[in-house]
């Protein structure tokens, strides 16, 4: 992420990554205010072992472009509605508008929860476990809905208007 | 795709993933005009064997996002500028803005080479050719600017201004 | 609606149906959580007697649209202003701007109520009993109006100013 | 429609609706220019036997929230991108964002064909014919969509790429 | 102004007329719940006296341009920014957008003092009195700011740094 | 007008200002390139007798609120989309949003006619003669609509669907 | 500044000029309420040994561009999300959107801090100390996002998950 | 620039910079495609001896902040309309939201004649030609308005109406 204060919405792409079995590193990378850093990060992470990196980052958002200019890793990035933001918009154009040749996988304004999803989608391709788990993960969403539906239900015996 | 009508910037990502060595398959599937095709086009794909899927719509593109629903594959969206869009806002922020637990890797306006590019970049992380692939393809990259950059500078050695 | 979460704007419309004369059922469908869930629920609202639908969800919201594009019963969108939208931009766009072929009645940014005043017009055309609901409620607006011009003439006497 | 300029747009709502089998009367009415004319039209129509009402107008588009203001019929409203227009947002949100109480059942900008079919749902919850004509007008939409990704699949016969 | 929660923002309008000597009347007319009101209302405001009309409304904001339409008079509109507005955006466009034929003289949104001194500027072009009010009011705006940078440049005596 | 480009924009005014019997003068007066010519023509504009001033700008559009700082008139304010415009939201919010205290009386994106409308109806509250030429004017601009409709309903004899 | 409640925003540029060792005044002049003092503070500028000026505003922000049409030297505009703003785009495009000849050195919504520094950087190009005090600047920056990274690491020491 | 397309819209640099007697050099340097040489490039720029950087890019345009985070001068970003950009609100907002501590000096759309401009008003802080020049500069920008008016005026004769 590009700042300490990215975390606490960074934080849900870590937990979901653990939900789902993906082994994960974090830290802070400003491609503004250490260049040399995520200089270094990103050319090195393919060596290190990473599969996919997750950059998040606020207003005029350079991180997840940079860093994928800077590798062949699948690169995802998350636009967070940073306190110097205006709504998001810097944020999501910033990292969704890359040029021809250098791609970054965007997500939802502060959506790192969906960003480590599609990490764990991405290492599934390769890894049978990980498959299992998303389809697990998808069950349990659909299973939250059916019991919200559920309570409505029981909710509307009492409510449900009849002529 | 959404519709025949996209081909023009979908092909983009064909042309890219031959490029890259990335076998493909190309359709159209519509999600408002043919929900029962797109149902079973999501869910059969995994066990088709394909690893990535692609989906590029236009306006209210809903495509993406439901074909994500409806598998555990990584689902890559591209934004189209339809001929009914509004500027691409409609198009851009259906495919980007999906909920928590269904993640669509959205690139950006029109950007149907970043989606095959990055759909190679996922299927890499199990493929060392196509990892050597894509470095050559961004070594492609930098020598084109670096044409571009010495073009520049003999065209200058006419035009600079010197006091 | 998407999710339980919409029901505090959903709720108005329940409120106006009852109080114009309709009965209604209401419950938790979500495209992307739960998609064959929707699927038979849309398909099947027509042989259960629905006359019409009315879907209300937040950020890419698909619901709508795709419940329109499985049934052939008319459908009323609400685009609703949740946590993770961008102002609700995402919302109105997701649901308004579907292709030819496939209509979503899309009323304002929350504005669950007028999704069920329309949803009593659209009744009406077939039940006289609804248009004089109808035309009573048109009345009970005004009514309010009025009032408000004659509280604030009575308070004006003593503020307008004279020269 | 608010201006006879609009009529490009706004006969693609004629040309669907007779399609589908509904009768349907065509005019020019402009809030603005001609208000008299307006309030006779709109408050005539229910007596006038119309059942529902399609208006489309641009720019500052007040023509059918007024209409809606003035009848009990459900309103359906088309955003027309006049020359006049910002891209075609101010004429959705004059006609989106109408106040509880007036609902406006607003389509896609542009998307009069659209209007038809939403207008023919509505008549079709009184009439089993009309129903008959969406369906068999859906399962148009279907086939023609299959007919592209067959021609599609021919064509990648040849372009197939095979590692 | 069209509702009386619009009273908060309108209020603004009569403080500055009393302030700069116009004599003014203040109501509740809604284009939408009121309509044969706000056509009466319009339509008799030049015979019973009244020079200029200042409308309030939010969101689709038809009252300022359908008074326009009934009206010779000047009509000055005041874009709210209402709860269920989408960021002022609607009202805006709602009310500044109108067709070649019938202006609305917009201000910012919620200035309703701004719409105040207008309607005193435009009915200072026949009174002197006005005038010379006008001008004292400018005057003031002056000297606030000029006190705002004595204050200013005293605190600063104590902060500004030297090197 | 801000610059001898926008004269193609800003000759409707004129025009119409000369059919409804308006007196009036038209120059180039830039805010940004000639401000000094710009502080004397809008300090003396009152003591030379003009009753209104209409300014047109596009881009960051200073001219009108310029002008209105500087004199106690009316100010009309003309956004312009020029070429160096974004879709005109620069020039419209560089006029429209001016702070407590300065108003400008802004009209719709281009819309020269309606400022010189609004010059009209402003000058007509001392002159009965042209409040006379606006009330004709109103009444062609209905009758033109009036005629459209005849002519629709003439073309419609052929075209009308019947069951 | 234009206001004194621009104050909270613009106090940051202040503090870090000060921080970077230039000689700073600071004042309020509005362009609207003031527009002599205005000019006079403008034109002398360059006179009174100011090397820069940086001028903060809201919503139709008028003074860094007039200010920019008095003066030779460089102007720096910070756009200021004011009470009246809407989300700031009016003042961004105020500023940011002037017309050829008369540039604006546009900083991010409220970036006061980051005019001060650009400030430095311009006088810095004359001033070899303030060049140093850039550079340890920048190196405070990186250490900053260093010392978070090692926070997080060690924090992750706890939390980091291992399969 | 990032891009040899955008030589078009930056030449207007180079040549405002000759008009104005500043010794220039132009290349392209892609961030994202040549992240190495950007590198070397905004390192080594102040010791080559250059004084300020013009940098211009379209869509996510990371080229003009990258630069600022890798060099102590004053960098000025020149957003550019690029075909691949949402009506150029993503370059907009890429270079203008830079976070604190990094400043780029952003001018309007497509304006690198203003960069020019600006280059030349920070260079002239220390050399007293360029002053003069841009006085000049000035000066020209005026007479050309004041040739305008008179222009307009002779033919204002011929089409000024006398009632």
């Amino acid at each position: 992420m590009g700042s300490k204060s990215d975390l606490p919405v960074m934080q849900d792409a870590a937990d979901v990554l653990k939900e789902l079995g993906i082994e994960y590193e974090i830290t802070v990378v400003s491609a503004h205010r250490t260049p040399d850093r995520m200089y270094s990060y990103a050319k090195s992470a393919a060596d290190r072992g990473l599969k996919v990196i997750i950059a998040g980052a606020g207003g005029a958002a350079h991180l997840p472009g940079m860093v994928a200019s800077l590798t062949h890793l699948p690169v995802i990035g998350v636009p967070v509605k940073s306190s110097n933001s205006i709504d998001g918009w810097d944020s999501i154009l910033s990292i969704l508008q890359m040029p021809n040749g250098i791609p970054v996988a965007t997500v939802a304004l502060n959506a790192a929860k969906n960003a480590g999803i599609l990490a764990a989608q991405i290492i599934s391709i390769a890894d049978e476990t990980i498959v299992q788990n998303l389809i697990n993960y998808k069950e349990t969403l659909k299973k939250k809905v059916e019991e919200s539906a559920d309570e409505m239900k029981a909710e509307q015996e009492v409510k449900r208007f009849t002529l």
